[in-house]
């Protein structure tokens, strides 16, 4: 498929991108005015601060509020998984979405612990995309229509979106789109996904391997390494990105997969990810080393490597209390406390 | 102060040591049995995992529980305040207790995020310890007293304690007591507290030198350390510590001035932290290399250098929400997930 034809769907999406608004410096500045005032030392706050900024920047709003969190997962099949990739079956996908509906998850405990809202998106989950051994895994149509719905998602009037995934192969998938996005050797990207062994480990690795070689030639588009060796949720993380930044919506981040979609818009445009905050440092492949490329500072580093939106919706609970002290504290007149001469 | 004298109060304090109790093997299987039945792949929430099992250990529970989980923050004033080692005058600390006590802190935001309990304690905010760099901040009696009352602090059935404190001037305080038990050059353990500019720290350093030398050769025993370097809310913290560890209470601990208490009981008896957690690494001092020489990894590393409890109350959050977690989440059977033959 050739990119440099117009009208095509992928075209629509480029355009979005001139779409995109900055951060709002006059929020920022007046949440930096209030943090002053406040009764602690300057400073003092760490990342706390910073986390309160970037809401304003982004939402645009002084104090920035995070009064309607919502986890929105995205879950979707892959043809790869036929090559043994992963220890657990392709079904697990569709059983996991009904635990998610059952409130049986991980995620469901830490959305009720941090009261985040929480949706979930079957993307198609009879139609596995094509094995990227052999083919696309998504037809540009398809890939683009994935992406809409992806950012219709974002409908609904959240002010702090949390963004996660389910899909049995889709580290396969994303270590295949890091590959592609940044080179070198492949090994270095592919991890052991919801716990290979070796020989699991070493197989996943040549397949990602072979993936690229099918596809060799037509990976220098961001968009074409999305829809050839992406998935379904890949793709629709890309739109709800794109959306929230448009609807001036912050975005937290979860790991390994949700990242490579995020990497995939980052490649288009150096911008497109400055609404968006990393939730965690994956155990998953080279997660910590795809943050530094992306610029990104991980909020929380626990090992964890389960996706689901677990990591970003961990961070969202730190983000509420960032909002809550910024909004709660008394400043200095108010408590009658006096201020230090360097404060 | 001769410590090798019998029936002296710091005798009694030594005594406790050898009652400690050891973590609970049998309540740590059990929750490792549950949560290798969980709906996720073996070992993928990292940290969450970890933090159940100490609970677990420490409380001598499976499931363990955190229901009343309560920040503990102690208050003390320092005669070497007089030196100019803060830029925030000593009555700032009585102020920040009414801040405290109106709920403008940042403290008090914190525990009304996480639903955490909250008390304070004024530690003789009238009677300001001595003056280090001339005598030792407590005599045995009121360092002991102190750590008494810390120890009975704990009292009220509290499930999860995170200790914090304030007191200005206290930071000086906690580097000379690193310096004491640590060695090396004194500008490693000095950090900027509240906001010294270059020639404050420059100040504060000369001060907790003047301050080890005029102890030399009273800094053998951890306890001395405590009493001539140390403050009441220190005293208090390592109270506090021991007595939750004699009734099963798990512990997490702030940044730089609680873990100088802490690291007073480590160097009495290396298991005196086994339950305890560190809540976060603090941006204040050396307090990573501090937690590195304790074997305590940080829950939190984001910059923050208030004190007040702040990093350990972040820190419930995430632990509260491990809890949840583990005993909210479904097992494959329930879920009807297929395991993975390697899970």
């Amino acid at each position: 498929m050739d990119m440099s034809a117009s009208g095509l769907p992928f075209d629509d999406v480029r355009r979005l991108f001139d779409l995109m608004p900055g951060p709002d410096e006059e929020a920022v500045a007046a949440v930096k005015t209030r943090d002053a005032d406040l009764t602690k030392p300057a400073g003092s706050l760490g990342r706390l601060e910073d986390m309160v900024e970037w809401l304003a920047a982004w939402q645009g709003k002084a104090p920035p509020e995070v009064r309607r969190p919502v986890v929105c997962v995205f879950a979707g099949n892959h043809g790869v998984v036929k090559h043994g990739v992963s220890p657990y079956p392709q079904s697990v996908t569709r059983e996991m979405l009904e635990n998610f509906a059952a409130g049986g998850a991980a995620i469901n405990q830490i959305c009720a612990a941090y009261d985040l809202g929480f949706k979930v998106f079957d993307l198609a989950l009879d139609l596995p995309t094509g094995d990227i051994t052999q083919e696309p895994a998504l037809d540009e149509k398809a890939c683009v229509a994935t992406m809409a719905f992806g950012m219709e998602s974002v409908a609904g009037g959240t002010d702090l979106l949390c963004l996660g995934e389910m899909g049995i192969g889709n580290t396969t998938s994303a270590a295949a789109i890091y590959a592609a996005l940044y080179g070198g050797p492949v090994a270095r990207w592919v991890g052991r996904g919801t716990g290979l062994d070796d020989t699991g480990l070493a197989r996943k690795r040549t397949i990602v391997e072979q993936a690229l070689a099918t596809h060799a030639g037509h990976l220098d588009d961001p968009l074409e390494v999305l829809r050839r060796l992406g998935g379904r949720e890949a793709a629709a993380v890309a739109g709800a990105i794109l959306a929230a930044r448009l609807q001036r919506i912050p975005v937290i981040l979860d790991g390994y997969v949700v990242t490579a979609a995020a990497a995939v818009l980052k490649a288009l445009d150096p911008r497109a990810l400055d609404h968006c905050l990393a939730g965690h440092r994956s155990a998953e492949g080279a997660h910590g080393e795809v943050l530094e490329r992306l610029g990104l500072e991980p909020v929380l580093d626990l090992g964890m490597r389960l996706g689901e939106g677990t990591g970003a919706a961990l961070a969202a609970g730190v983000v509420k209390a960032a909002v809550a002290v910024h909004t709660g504290m008394a400043t200095f007149e108010q408590a009658k406390v006096a201020r230090g001469p360097t404060s």
